[in-house]
């Protein structure tokens, strides 16, 4: 195990974390399956059968294309084929996992798994299999004398919150994009050199690479860049559009260390200015943004986040342009549970860690998004983001 | 509509996607939708509902992480929510999609799909719809008088068969693609320079942005550079090891191209000589893969092109060390439609994009496989990709 997620201790992970050259302390699956196990006695289901990557990953450490568990009372077994093998076997080993491995052809996985199977109930996510799967698998579960049983997001409850040695991935991604995106903002205000100043596209390559050469694995999901009007789109790609003078440009930016990814979102006024319009809009969302962060703590309902930011922008007349959710978890997947709106039921606790994102859309002029990472603790919200809030660039 | 797949068009399509300064001609949906109610009524079914990204795509042009489209014989309809409200708009407007766009939130999108469900038959796609989207559902669609009938894959057989536009993209991905490898791998052989040579995971970044600075919106997957024992995983990730004199080294690499991926793998001794036993695999799969592209045409089994691959290396003694199937369609996904595998059970006709894609595996020890694209047409293969196949670099 890698330790209680308690305020000291997450700071001093995150603080090993953000330092680039330290290295980070392994990854061990611990007591996750044991945990699993528990869960699965409380509901009375005797094995659960995972079939998405995310899951299989955090509780075995194999992350090829081909991995399913079936965990269950009585043992616990990892399928995957052939072109796997070696892998699944050093992946394990590698976090400690002691789970047996079933190399298996398609043909005759599902008998392997029949095999297997304990007689009793057996849950499944509904929201991860697919129906063609469910019904190729029910009659190899009634064979085996069991019966499925839906049960939605049991091991994602569990990956919610982060230990230590993940604390430290998140924050070494935060970082390293921390790290990037100042000195490629300066690039947009820098004389235009004689090709011009890069389109969103170009600043969305340049972020990437500067992220890889840092240490990312990759990008955690595909970067925002988006100028002027296609900024009142909250989900907007970067084009080929290069941003002009006094346009806000909003960058949505995050680096992949492990496979944990950071989330950030700045949104800057090129040259320096921009309309009377804009600087409000930035500002209430700067403000929302800290609000959000502000009412983040443990013991706390989710709906308070998203509440407290929506509250500062309706006293600035703004909240019918926030089109969006206020936040979410983040770790093996870039949104994974909680995941923070006006229709939240649930309650944080102590090392979530997740995002506050306000933002405000006007469609054909353009938008402003400001987003954190932040550890819930004891002491309230960790940020796991640094990188100032300024809307002047240039 | 683009034009029918005979082979002078298509060699005509493939030459002017191939000049990376050539304008690719617009993608139009022209009587996609058409064809697929076509399908529905052969099938007895009243409506369709499609929740799988490309599929939407293919019909829509609409590229939003959130679109699903219900076509029904009495009318279609796209739904999304409020981020992609202006985007649906330009995107299906850019394709000639005649489409009504629903804008809902998830709260009233299945009350506004109930509101325009025909009675009858719905089909959907039990690969692509979970357990919980189809509980979900399954009483909206009862309530409009209706019934859920599962029907795997129809979109995806309407997207098999490419029209010219497509083979434009497949062919400037490819030609990215192409553009690149040589002059990367003449690196592997530079005499190393102060920093030593470039890891597998340094390689694999040099392609990504060579072919970014070509055009390609991104990679098509997740590139594979893998050197020495590493080449006996198919799916390797580059890691941070640095290929030796002599080694074997596998790179399996492609472009996207305005949502169309390219897919190549070469294999190379570094160094220009290796073992004779690697040199012996090499030849091998040289000859296997070219009897596989030497077997496609219309009319023909696709089982027939697995067959061919695999008796050239059963000669060899090497069948047993082929451990994956033979090639796939390719298109808006990487993988899709036809499987060319020992099961496959279907018929090549005019139009198809395939990989061909023999390797052999050696545990401990290392890799070779080499795969191209080709079009089916009336004259057989017309390959897409363009690289030679030398074993020697340097």
């Amino acid at each position: 195990m890698n330790g209680l997620p308690d305020a000291a201790a997450v700071r001093a992970a995150i603080a090993r974390g953000r330092d680039l050259d330290a290295p980070l302390r392994p990854i061990e699956v611990g007591d996750r399956m044991e945990r699993l196990i528990t869960r699965l006695e409380v509901r009375d289901l005797d094995a659960l059968w995972i079939d998405h990557g995310p899951d299989v990953r955090w509780l075995t450490g194999f992350t090829g294309s081909n991995g399913q568990v079936l965990a269950s009372t009585t043992g616990s077994w990892l399928f995957t084929d052939g072109r796997y093998a070696e892998q699944a076997a050093d992946e394990l080993s590698a976090v400690g996992a002691d789970i047996e491995v079933v190399v298996t052809g398609p043909a005759e996985r599902d008998d392997r798994l029949g095999a297997v199977l304990p007689p009793g109930e057996v849950g499944f996510d509904p929201d991860r299999m697919t129906v063609a799967d469910h019904r190729r698998l029910e009659p190899v579960v009634a064979a085996a004398g069991a019966e499925f049983i839906a049960e939605a997001g049991l091991v994602a409850s569990l990956r919610r919150r982060k230990d230590l040695a993940e604390i430290e991935r998140l924050a070494r991604a935060a970082a390293i994009t921390d790290a990037v995106l100042w000195p490629v903002l300066t690039e947009l205000t820098a004389p235009p050199a004689p090709g011009g100043r890069p389109s969103e596209q170009g600043m969305a390559r340049r972020l990437a690479d500067a992220m890889a050469d840092l240490g990312a694995e990759d990008v955690s999901f595909d970067l925002i860049v988006a100028g002027g009007p296609n900024g009142a789109r909250p989900h907007a790609r970067p084009g080929s559009r290069v941003v002009a003078e006094g346009d806000l440009v909003v960058f949505d930016v995050g680096a992949k260390v492990e496979g944990y990814g950071s989330d950030m979102t700045r949104t800057v006024a090129v040259g320096g200015s921009t309309g009377a319009d804009e600087t409000r809009w930035f500002d209430a969302v700067v403000e929302a943004q800290a609000a959000g962060v502000a009412a983040v703590g443990i013991e706390v309902d989710e709906i308070e986040i998203d509440r407290a930011c929506r509250s500062v922008l309706e006293r600035h007349g703004l909240v019918e342009h926030f089109t969006h959710g206020t936040g979410h978890g983040l770790g093996l997947e870039i949104h994974e549970a909680p995941i923070l709106s006006p229709r939240s039921v649930g309650i944080l606790s102590a090392g979530l860690v997740i995002t506050v994102e306000p933002g405000v859309y006007l469609p054909g002029r353009g938008g402003v998004r400001i987003e954190d990472c932040v550890v819930v603790t004891e002491d309230g919200a960790i940020p796991l983001t640094a990188t100032p809030k300024g809307l002047a660039v240039g």
